[in-house]
């Protein structure tokens, strides 16, 4: 598509980085895991305590990993949705972005009510591979665990 | 205002949208029905289960809709909020904006609690007319209901 | 950083305002009390029924309530996060942005769940100081004291 250069509009930036979440962030929550895993850099690594203590290194783990998430949810007849708000992106030098965003986590039940699982903020280091976005880090913190 | 050409940048376009959704939507939770209804097109339609399983046809039977809805509420002192995030636009090769979002309705009683409502997930084609999005097309689906 | 020019697109504004308002209430919410203070303007007003029915005016006064509020929540164990989304920005002739938006309060405590507290609207007046965005007016109003 484009040609990225390190002379982006910050708009531009923004509005890039909120439509790669969009597209992320639905893929992660409709159990398209391969397609999903593909959103992070190959070395990728993600830690999101309590339930991922230990983080989860390399886009093959990962793949795995949500693979093995989303036919547990589908089972169960469960979604989850991230609900991202007040995203703050920063470019750094080496043109890497620091993503720092609020996350409500809504989960529900087929035939049941939606419900407010967690409050968490999660941090993110995003790096651009031919042009697209992924993500290279996520740290994501949880409320009730502070 | 400007000229709207096919020839927009992707953030100005984001950014219209999110400004569109922003208004389209306050009028639509603050029972401005009559305003609410020119947001869609003329030939919009809009379907959205369990309550609306055929698809409101056209600007007139949408605002009358909205009319009687907005006065039920407002007696029964009940105010919806519709929080969309997550938005993926995608312009279409014939101008169109197909708009995919997650949507947190909030309901609150006066004097009582705000609740979440339902978790849905809003898809859209917008177009414009005399540079003014609108609406031709929507489809809600709600989490309880997969 | 860049000259602020009343010449500015909408794409640009509409992303600095969302960056604005990401940073300015992660330090709101994370009790960096005297950092958030300095977000708003010498003479800013702020009026948020129940709690704060009289308008407090100043950044200093401000100031001390922040600080005295984030204290008495870290005391408590309580973290609140205010998700803003569905925000208008209306440029004013005299270069001040009027800004409206949802607000969804959730309030969690260590240890506990994540709770929606209220759905608000946020009616704010921002001005820029030296090219940064500032609050100089902020009127919050609950759904449920409507």
């Amino acid at each position: 598509m484009s040609v990225t250069t390190e002379h982006q509009t910050f708009e531009r930036i923004y509005a890039e980085v909120q439509q790669f979440y969009a597209r992320h962030i639905q893929l992660m929550d409709e159990g398209r895991a391969e397609e999903a895993a593909m959103t992070f850099t190959e070395d990728a690594s993600l830690v999101s305590p309590p339930k991922i203590t230990e983080p989860v290194r390399g886009r093959a783990k990962l793949a795995a990993g949500l693979r093995k998430a989303a036919d547990e949810l589908d089972a169960e007849g469960i979604r989850y949705r991230r609900c991202h708000t007040m995203m703050t992106v920063e470019p750094q030098p080496d043109g890497r972005l620091a993503v720092r965003a609020y996350v409500q986590v809504v989960r529900t039940r087929r035939g049941g009510e939606a419900k407010l699982h967690a409050m968490c903020v999660c941090e993110d280091v995003l790096v651009r591979e031919d042009g697209e976005l992924k993500v290279h880090r996520r740290v994501v913190t949880r409320d009730d665990c502070l």
